[in-house]
């Protein structure tokens, strides 16, 4: 449709916003025109400080306010336990557990060839390069259950077995709350091929 | 989860869109987040300049970027024919069809007791001077097929006939490209009562 030029603008951008098509875009920006003067102006601040506030941990790639994150900062995180996560975003879903007090590394995606993904485009060589300078005991992978996260999985634990340090992965199994009927069948195969004594 | 305040912020932001929730808004922000610097700086203007830039128009309520819009001041369209419609949205969806040539009246809404909107809440004063002032052949009252657009429609038709204009509203019946099997009863009803010689 023929918008103002500004309305499209907006609508323009809130199309970049993952799953949102024209129609969502425009129910968006209609909605923002309705807002207060100040509310647009809280959005496109916080916006605006994103950009300047938010960067990546130098240390493990976390996202973080400051130079390094919260956790490389934190002297009651374990630095013998170390957690690879593809995504900065995974490392917020595993601090919900509060089950991880160790440190992480982030990879910056998995291994995909029909993406062109290979290991040069992961962080692969600071990863070996804080086994060797951390006293490590524990390397959890902690990748997805995906074609793309199974084969990084494999490609890691042959990367990092130079060093003598355990390395594991994620428990794969039944997700709690569910019931036997409907869990599928490679996660039942899975769930009995990893099954533990009591 | 425990996010940097910053990310925080933006969240609630993308949460105040029509439609989305936390899980939506945190795949916005984690999205903006790997964007390049300049796009979310044109993101962040884009919100700004709706602000700044928007307004209603101060004859008919259409969103305008100077004092009046493209349609009010504009001397190729009929100031004889006056289309009344809820919100500004609806007008670039009836400039869509490229079938009218007219003015617009914004109303700002829809009568609905149950959300508290009443005759009062509507532009019916501006309206009724408007009919006073223009040189009317017809009002097309262009509002939504439900309840509540029913009965403004009906409230309006009664409130502007005053002045012996013709006062007509959009016809409803069959969408096009649809088979008969798939209507429901009360649009193939109105079809019916609406249905026109050849």
């Amino acid at each position: 449709m023929q918008y103002p030029p500004h309305l499209s603008c907006l609508i323009e951008n809130f199309k970049k916003l993952p799953g949102v098509g024209q129609r969502s875009a425009e129910r968006f920006a209609f909605k923002v025109i309705e807002w207060p003067p100040t509310q647009i102006e809280a959005f496109s601040q916080s916006l605006f400080k994103i950009k300047t506030h938010i960067h990546y941990c130098k240390i493990c790639g976390a996202l973080a306010e400051k130079e390094h994150c919260f956790y490389c900062n934190n002297p009651n995180r374990s630095k013998s336990l170390l957690c690879v996560v593809a995504n900065p975003k995974d490392i917020f879903a595993l601090e919900e557990t509060h089950s991880y007090k160790g440190v992480y590394h982030v990879l910056g995606g998995l291994l995909s060839p029909m993406h062109h993904r290979d290991e040069n485009t992961l962080n692969i060589a600071p990863l070996k390069h804080k086994i060797e300078e951390l006293p490590l005991e524990e390397i959890i992978i902690a990748l997805d259950s995906t074609i793309e996260g199974d084969a990084t999985t494999l490609f890691l634990k042959k990367e990092l077995d130079f060093k003598k340090v355990k390395i594991s992965r994620l428990a794969f199994g039944i997700p709690v709350g569910s019931s036997l009927e409907y869990i599928d069948g490679s996660t039942l195969s899975r769930a009995l091929s990893g099954r533990r004594g009591f």
